[in-house]
């Protein structure tokens, strides 16, 4: 099945991914990760809730921290364009019996959670409240200095119709693509993208719906570095679980590190622009070791099998059988 | 005066500044420099005419060197994003009497050349010819490695207006802005933006119109030392202006340079995303020494008094008078 | 036991390690990892044999490549300080009818090879030809711009005894070590040096008299970053066998890499000075997994077990028994 | 003149420089600069005293501060192997009439102050008290994260005569050096070290003797441009005097500072080694204007003017008047 044209006139305009809401078991360990090692800011705290953003964000969260369903995503959060979107938005999942909530959480203005057709929940709103910016307190800067959300990447058990759907439907276009050398290639895993880089949501091959990472922009190289030794004399030496590295598809530099409860977290720099409508996606075969590392190093399997499930919904096995290489005995 | 509103719906969809033509004096010696030095990509040579692009770039270029007026600026191009906005873009043009041609230059396709309303050359297409993307072949990498344009930057004597234009007419959205401190403050400079991130073009009050900068997107600090280093060695150590440092404006890296035959050229690395339509712009006052370099260091005279003449226009002085810090006895 | 004291009066006073030379199977393709993806600079050719050197180095040679006993390692080469001290070693080596060959090869002056007291051959000479320096050639600085050897490392099987000799009576001064936590410790490993960084000569438990490493200095971790890059799209993405991480052990950034015969390259940048008479040896536990790679990966298996067996010489089985921590199924 | 000979059996052996000690106005205000700007750990702290050192150092100090005597250098003291060689120091001072004072300061062991034959006070000594080291304590790295003192620079009014002094008696070798192009040449500036790199101690023409500047090493060009960053947010943007940017001479990146007293400061990286005694010192013009700095930017007079008066010596106008290049106006 090929890859599908973008949807020009999607019901809604989505403009870029823009907060992730995860469960934890413990709000001061996860700031001692996320604000002490990965050099977030923490905008606000309850006694359930941690609200975290990059250092370059004007908006009130980019990650959201719940003390409770440790482990699980509760949440995927997109912006719209307007008002007008945002309303298209809520009739559209209305219409597909999906809107699951209506309301107006703290920090951002009118949200509507909603189920996509594969059962991931996903909020779109259209604003948050604007705080003060940290781009320019270098004296503040620590660890990898996270400057702002990047990217989701979840594993979606029915790739090419979830392909479809965001594609096809809501209008997220295509930067590269894996697929296998079948006679009858299946796709295997999307970058898609609405905000003019490599992605805003990636679909990987796998028992899903689950979150396979939440990707954390970082300006450079030694930011990546700093943070690796800044964590390995903090606590959390156990927490890098891939890289640092070169990926092929995208060409970022990258780090997979994983959260005190096990969530999955890149360290990503690097990728390029794809504004032009004649950006034509990317190929590379599933048996390409350099797609996933350009050095050549294979992923551990850890990093092809766990991930977090979202809250609600029982993950189901992926319907593509095709197998990536893997790190020997990992 | 304040800073206009972005028109909503502009008469045609800009998508991003594509590319800048020059007039130059010595093909070889412009080659030298820009692929020698900087690293960019050769896509084509006639006897008149070379075709530069980044290493990023899949399009034909992004900088166009002919041998004719030399120290001259040929025109600027935007890519718009369909034919239809291009045929809109003709449309607009011709109204106003400022359609110059209509063809199809080597590289892209339909080009329309026009004048804005301050006598700048301007140019609008859709596409350009698709070639291979050097972005993952490292072995060719050196000097600055220039990835692509970023923006360029013009002088306008007639600050207010243009940014009216650019802004009220066009749709380009101001991320942030100089003005006096007087009790009726007078805009100074707009850095002004189609594709998400600071700029794809930024007025300077000044002898206008002219062209002060182009700028040229690099991956990061390192890059920018490094041309430092192979520039010093390959004869063009008095190329260096300004910098390298860290911009105030903008929050990016940079370093000025000279080309061989006086055009201004930025490296520049490590802005911020502006998608979201709530992004207020940021303000600087015109006496703000941190607002040039945030290190503290003041321009010199050359960068505030020299830039490109645009073909066939005039420059006229500047309506405000205001005049920032300059590097003591430069 | 203890770690020796260094011999204060030395029978010769040995600068530094200062060449070493390896047998391959094609010089060409020698030249294409060394020269081409590590950016060393080749001094001189003939039909059997390459000499390079690193950009800083103004001596004739830092590595000698001889087509013959394709990965073995043909000797270790030492700096002495004087004419004089060449002199007592020739005579030191011959008491102990280790004197293997006293003559003069190319790029170098006078020259004695021997054979230490567990069979590794090692030569000592006190001058090179001297060549031009291409530190500031920064023009032609490509992949890892290698500048310099930093130190070889060698498994030992008669690990405390080879310590010995070249603490005790070399006077070699040890910066770090690496012990078991038996009741009574068994030193696993040391750093030794002479000219006041962390090593010249590192001694490593295992099947030996075997090289383990030949460590060559780069200029930072964007070196190794890029060399990793250049390598990927060279052909030698399969050469990278562990890294680029931190060691625990002298701080430094570290790439490990196998050459197109096998033999072990190590990138290496950042450690520190140890000049001072007062610096005590700094200790390890061999359980320590920060002791290997500070950020917490484990080393594969590989890099234990493979060496490259001295030229002439029977590996003999390790007498410390102790294993460390290895990469899970690597 | 030419350049001396280094003694080869100079009167007490000299391991490097070690320490430099200063006169401050105001305690708080330094140690925000040294330590809060430049990273450099606080030792100990007096009414009267704050005692610094750097990342990697073992030893109590490298730094000193003292409320006395503002902009003023109250010393520099230098490293001696042995106790023996101490005692020498002592009797070579003493013998000259030079011999100031004999005690134990704080943090160092018995220390010999004189006053070098040109009227620096200069301190010797062989141990100074240990304390921890922070090299791997990443989580505290901030600011320029320096490692340790490399070097420092003085101007000497009898520039050929300090130099045969340090040289030709103290056994100081010469690794580069700028000489005036007359037909009899005459000896301008001189790096003069012990330790194997560059310098420890460089001297410049100028009115001497004076303290040009203390050298402080740094890991790489990344934490310079950090120290800029953070320096420019935390009221120190007015310290940034010259660079950042690459000497030609020592191939080193550098940046000039001033601290609250209007001490000099130079952030130094990427020197090279200069072990082997057959090392040749390299030439350079005075006139050359890559000798400064390689990327062609001349120094600010301020530069070559200012410095800070030794304590409790009168300095005299340089022999040699040859001007060196400055940047115009400045």
């Amino acid at each position: 099945m090929p890859l599908a044209e973008p949807n020009p006139t999607p019901p809604f305009d989505v403009l870029r991914v823009s907060h992730v809401e995860i469960g934890v078991s413990d709000l001061d360990r996860s700031a001692a990760f996320y604000v002490g090692g990965l050099g977030m800011v923490e905008t606000a705290r309850d006694d359930e809730t941690l609200w975290l953003r990059g250092l370059e964000d004007r908006s009130h969260h980019c990650l959201v921290l719940r003390r409770s369903e440790a482990g699980s995503c509760l949440g995927i959060g997109f912006r719209v364009r307007s008002a007008e979107d945002l309303e298209r938005a809520a009739a559209h999942f209305e219409e597909r019996g999906a809107l699951l909530a209506d309301g107006e959480p703290r920090g951002q203005g009118r949200t509507i959670l909603a189920r996509d057709p594969f059962g991931m929940p996903v909020s779109f709103y259209h604003r948050q409240e604007q705080v003060s910016r940290r781009l320019q307190s270098y004296d503040s800067y620590h660890g990898a200095s996270v400057q702002r959300l990047d990217h989701v990447n979840v594993y979606a058990a029915e790739l090419q119709a979830t392909h479809d759907y965001y594609t096809g439907e809501l209008g997220f276009r295509v930067s590269e693509y894996t697929e296998t050398d079948d006679s009858e290639p299946q796709l295997w895993a999307i970058w898609g993208h609405r905000k003019g880089n490599v992605h805003d949501l990636a679909l990987t091959n796998g028992v899903g719906p689950r979150l396979h990472h939440i990707g954390l922009w970082v300006r450079g190289e030694m930011d990546v570095i700093n943070a690796c030794d800044v964590l390995a004399v903090s606590g959390f030496a156990g927490s890098l679980e891939r890289g640092p590295g070169r990926h092929g598809i995208s060409n970022a530099f990258f780090l997979y590190l994983r959260d005190p409860d096990g969530h999955r977290v890149e360290l990503f720099t690097g990728d390029y622009r794809t504004l032009d409508p004649d950006f034509s996606p990317i190929r590379w075969s599933l048996d390409d070791p350099q797609r996933q590392t350009l050095w050549g190093q294979p992923a551990p399997r850890t990093w092809f099998d766990e991930g977090s499930p979202f809250s609600g919904v029982q993950p189901r096995k992926p319907l593509v059988n095709a197998k990536p290489l893997v790190a020997q005995g990992s």
